[in-house]
């Protein structure tokens, strides 16, 4: 895992230089100071990760990073774990909500199996789908770790090794993150529980939609997994593997990868904000590259991006992932890429400056 | 006249049958339940206005309606008049953030001279900007009405004539609104605070960047003028002529076709939500056409939609016009068509469904 840690220590801040010429030149645009908010902001950030003032995100990648999860034994999901592949062979048909999204934004889509309890079928495996599988799902975490020391930095690993893929061989410049796994809002609220210290019944909510008497169990299960395999908060490696998911390692793997690659990377919901939790706790200077894409139903979503210090760019009452509000974000960053590319400075147009 | 009242009095709401068909359906579409929470609204909205269960958004059009405000010689603004022209000249090069983000979202972009001081300069108005001059400029409010009541009627006549023009010409499924006029915020608040009884101190922004002392000017310009005019709030063409401008009278008009032709429009910020309160008081119906773009800087603009009973889909800090948020919004738009056109249902998936 030597190459593991090469890489996570080897992520650099973006470059304040040239964010401040951005910035300057972002305040001759012909327009009244600053009056495209949170899109300027998003500019500044692309200059200083890019190092120019002609930014190009224009090639797009989501990554769908997929697991099951022991812990569904425990009834914490409206889903049966089947879902996980069927869904899968969808993405791969592109017949699910991410397709139609991303094609929208001008996206591709890829779909990593990190750790999908089956084998897929042939078909869905030759189609289009990375393999990347850590095991056969998590353990259930109620009964000990969900996985160990060494398939939790597998896991991290497998994400960066398809960004490395994506970035060498199609150009990628703008990455999203995105999840499937049935069951996984429950190791994502368990991750944030122990990382942050919020209370698990405050943070936790009814992920594809259980009832109260299941949200109950669920928050208790939470609880309990965190009690028998004490994660230490200070070790992000620990609390992955004890309380985590592949796909949530892989997602954070993502993180790391497009950071060290000098990739912007748009975060998605819950699933997508936990591996962002473990990824800035393995290295706090990937937050510079990421873009908080949106605020999700879940009620623990809003601390994951406190902790970050991040602002979610839309708030269109998603909770479903796959990377949908990350898909709809990157057109929002794509503007941000258009505008200090094209618009003209007061000069240039010819239009007269304000007070 | 009669053109534009046949057309305000012929708005039909939307398709309550097709609303409520797309409703069951979008319930059996592969995902948890309602998970894509405000694109399903809208796509319910548009299968409601278009009558089909696969809306089509594609060919899209932002429509900048332009004017000049007589009241700019109190002070109101930080730009001088000469922007407006300025300005248009840089839309019809390309150069301006509108142009920009059009691009992002594949829009057209149509600019109309519906009240500009100045004529524009031949190369300029020869190039696909749209004439529908109905005076140079408005008056100053604070020294009588802004424009006659037959002007007023006139610019909002000229909005939906655009409208005709480019759905008949170009088969437009989808509108944004836009505005560009040194000035206009002063009007737009002075409509808000008539329209919805909020007082003019609590809704009055700085605009384009005025300090706090031109702040304290303009709130005062605003109150001395609805005295002095006394606009109806009952009457809504009473209220644009008194204290409104030709680009919101046009923006109305753009609301008021685009809900008769039976095509979804976008709303943008302050100017074109004015336009929008002007609308809705002509005809209730229109505000079922409507999509709310995004929530403004100006401090006014929240109460807008509140009167509209519409909630923004975008809260970027944008305080701009030209439509830029409204163009942003498209693409969500555009998400929501495409995801009741393309997602599976958990039949056809082969999904299994949750509890």
């Amino acid at each position: 895992m030597s190459k593991l840690y090469d890489i996570i220590n080897n992520i650099k801040p973006i470059d304040l230089e040239w964010k401040e010429k951005a910035h300057e030149y972002l305040e001759t645009l012909a327009i009244p100071y600053w009056s495209l908010g949170e899109l300027l902001n998003i500019a500044e950030q692309l200059c200083g990760i890019q190092r120019t003032l002609k930014p190009s995100v224009s090639k797009k990648c989501i990554i769908v990073m997929a697991g099951d999860h022991g812990v569904v034994d425990e009834g914490v999901s409206a889903f049966p774990q089947e879902v996980t592949p069927q869904m899968i062979s969808n993405f791969v048909r592109k017949g699910a909500s991410i397709n139609a999204l991303s094609d929208v934004v001008g996206s591709e889509v890829v779909v990593v199996d990190v750790g999908v309890a089956v084998d897929m079928p042939e078909h869905v495996a030759n189609n289009s789908i990375i393999s990347a599988k850590v095991a056969y799902g998590t353990k259930n975490m109620l009964k000990g770790p969900a996985m160990t020391r060494e398939e939790a930095e597998k896991s991290i690993l497998a994400g960066i090794e398809v960004v490395e893929k994506v970035v060498k061989e199609k150009g990628t410049q703008l990455i999203a993150t995105g999840d499937m796994g049935i069951g996984n809002t429950t190791p994502s609220s368990a991750i944030l529980a122990v990382m942050t210290g919020q209370n698990v019944s405050d943070i936790t909510g009814k992920g594809t939609g259980i009832d109260e008497g299941r949200l109950i169990n669920k928050i208790s299960v939470i609880e309990k997994a965190i009690q028998l395999n004490a994660p230490d908060p200070k070790d992000p490696i620990d609390v992955l593997s004890k309380v985590g998911g592949f796909e949530i390692g892989g997602i954070a793997g993502i993180i790391i990868g497009a950071s060290y690659y000098k990739v912007p990377v748009v975060v998605d919901g819950l699933i997508s904000t936990a591996g962002a939790l473990i990824a800035k706790a393995l290295n706090p200077n990937v937050v510079d590259y990421m873009i908080a894409a949106h605020k999700s139903m879940e009620p623990g979503h809003e601390h994951m991006w406190k902790s970050l210090n991040l602002k979610p760019l839309l708030d269109l009452k998603f909770r479903l992932g796959e990377g949908t509000g990350a898909a709809l974000a990157m057109n929002i960053v794509e503007g941000a890429a258009q505008v200090i590319d094209k618009v003209l400075t007061f000069e240039d147009a010819n239009v007269s400056q304000g007070e």
